[in-house]
This record gives C-alpha cells, structure tokens and sequence, in this order.
C-alpha cells in the first residue's frame, strides 16, 4: 500500500493528501512529527519535513511541491495542472500560498500557537500573531476577488491552485483562525472546495490539545 | 525578445537566468527592485518576488518555481531534470535550496545584510546573522557529500538540482559570504558548475553598494 507521512497541522501534507484522493489514489496515512526529528525519517527526508510519499515501488518522493509533480507526471488522467497556460495560473496560485501565505500568515499562526506548544518550544509571538492576523484579511480578500473573477482560483477547471489554497486555508480553519465573514465570496468558493468527496479525510482530523470549531466540518458553516 | 525581470541579490532569479542559458534561450535581462512595488510589476506579478518571465508571445510567468516547471514543459530539449526518479531527486534538491537553503541562510544573509541597508531598512540583525553562518556550514557539508557519492548533486547527470544549489550559493558568493576552505568537495562541484557557459552572465553581476570578492569572477578560485 502507498504510504504518507504527514501531520494535520501541515498544510503542505493537506495537499497532498487532497491531490491524491482528487486522483483517487489509494493510500495509507501515517502521523509524523517533524520536530521529534526521528532517524528513520531523516534518512526518508533529510530535510525532516512532512510529507514524504512511499509508493508501492518503495520510491520515497518527499517534500509537497516534489510530491505534486511527480503525481502530475505518474498519473496524469485527473489532471490537476490543466493544459498549456492553465498550468502557469494554476503553479502561480499554488505557489502563492506555499511561500507567501504560508510566510506571511501560516507558518506564524501555527508555528507560535501550536507547534510551539506541542513541541514544548515556549509561548508565542503577540506580535507575529497581529501580523499574520492582519496578513490573513489581505489574502482573504485576494482569494474573494480571485472567486468572483473567476469559477475556480486559476480559471475556469479546478485545479491544485484550489487544493493548494484550500489545504492553507483549511488547516487555519481546523484551528478557529478564519473568520469567514471577512469575505463571502472567499467563503463561498471554500464551501464548493470543502464539499468535494476529497476533502472528507481531512474534515476527521483531531489533534491533542488543539480545539476544533464546531463549523470545521460543517459543509454548510 | 524574451524578458526576464530578476534582480543580481536574488538566488530564484538566478535559477532562472542559470536554466534559461543553460536551454540556450536567449532573453533580455531587466533589474526589478521588489522593495520599490512598482504597481506595473506587481500587476505582472502580484507576489511582487522576482523573477518574472515574458515570452514573446506576451505570456507572463511568476516565480521561479512555476517559471522551471514552464521551461522544462515548453522546452524539453536540453531537460534540466532528467527522467523517471532522477527528476524526483532534482526537484529535491531544487527544493532544499529554495526552501530549507533560503530559510536557514539565504534570506538572513541577504535580507539583513544587503536588502534591508538597500531599500533602508535599518541595521542587520547579528543574532540572525550568527544563526545563518552556522547552518551555512551544515549546508556545505551536505553538499560536499553529495558531491563525493554522486557526479552530480541528484546523481549521474547534471540537473535543476546543481542550477539551484549554485544559484543560492552564487549569492552567497558573489557578496563574499563563503568560506570554501570549509568543504574541499563542495568547492571542487562548484567550480565545475562555475565553469560552465551558462554561469557568464552571472559573473559579470555588479551591484552599487555589495563589495563583491576578487575570487567571485574567477574560474579557478
């Protein structure tokens, strides 16, 4: 069976996880925490990150952007990336939220409120905490322009640009951070991406010590 | 003619202006200040990150991963990533650099030291900058390994993997921030990935106010 690492709180491994129940792609999840720096794992990754695919072969593909193109590459019937210059929107919007998203507003409120805590790494940040807060409103409405503009995130197809945002988005809302009633068109476009049959793994998700709002699995919050 | 936005400080620009030679695809290079948010780029590229690519079409592609992922779709000729799992292990090691590379070294050094004294910023940080010349020895070391267990840092052919990692390191280097006595083989890959033609235009970089060391241009350092 293919294997995933991962960690519900990742929103890198919420991807993958999305892409390979887009493509139907069986596979068997398994919970890794990074900052426990297993060294099984780092010979896996040695960048000790989350997620790492094993697939069936044994071939270890880790790292979510490595993971999404070679999935692109190995089984591209349900394409994710479209055609031609679809596929620039949709790795655009995709890498919008892995690198400024998750700098600017994820890997703050995550990495302060909880990793720390889980990691035993201290009390967070106030002020990165108010920054990323204030970051967050910004790309609300850049996602609510981005859905009434167009049909999904990178156009007229679904596409990873969608479960990129939609991983990001979805690992803040499992932690209470997204008020939603900043942008209804944002939300509204969340609330298609949430109804997917993909989606339903991650609306199970429970972590100790982390209280998940009663409308993170509600398709009609 | 092709054209690129990039900036001389910056390793994903230099990814890209790396593979674009390396492809033989020639472009006009224009220096971009991200700092400035000229709103004319920011509605090419609204992260406001260089690099942008422009085809001659008129196509517009963002960020240095999407514009790689672009250039081996559009130009599979001379690949940068090879085939099968040899393009799993470049785009891994591509992703090392770009992501666990930059956030431990590159931004530190780069951001506090030059970027925030060029856009005035205020004075660099000596914690940060402590903490990024020690994980720049690790980084060394690693690649010193790969570079001693394979030809190449994925392996048998040379690939987006070397691009990268000599694109972050050429930064590093080109503002005197390498201390190659460190790492005999990693010293020993990167003069050959120096070497190579498409490496000139790098050399050639100049930017008011970075000091840039006698040995940056030299082939035989």
């Amino acid at each position: 069976m293919r294997l995933l690492y991962h960690f519900p709180l990742s929103p890198f491994a919420r991807t993958i996880r999305l892409a390979l129940a887009e493509k139907r792609l069986p596979f068997e999840a398994r919970i890794e925490r990074e900052w426990e720096r297993r060294p099984e794992y780092l010979e896996l990754n040695p960048a000790g990150t989350v997620p790492t695919l094993i697939e069936e072969s044994g071939l270890v593909i880790p790292e979510a952007a490595v993971i999404r193109e070679y999935l692109e590459e190995a089984y591209p019937d349900t394409s994710l990336l479209g055609r031609g210059t679809e596929r620039v929107e949709a790795r655009r919007i995709a890498a919008w939220f892995d690198g400024k998203f998750h700098h600017e507003v994820g890997r703050a409120l995550i990495g302060e409120k909880y990793l720390k805590r889980l990691s035993g790494g201290g009390q967070p940040d106030a002020a990165a905490l108010r920054a990323a807060y204030g970051a967050l409103k910004h790309h609300l409405e850049y996602i609510g322009w981005l859905a009434e503009t167009r049909k999904w995130l990178a156009g007229a197809n679904f596409s990873l640009g969608d479960l990129a945002a939609a991983a990001h988005l979805s690992t803040l809302d499992f932690t209470g951070d997204i008020d939603w009633s900043h942008s209804a068109p944002a939300r509204e476009w969340y609330a298609r991406v949430k109804s997917r049959p993909s989606f339903r793994g991650l609306l199970a998700d429970r972590v100790a010590g982390v209280l998940t709002p009663a409308h993170y699995a509600d398709l009609d919050f």
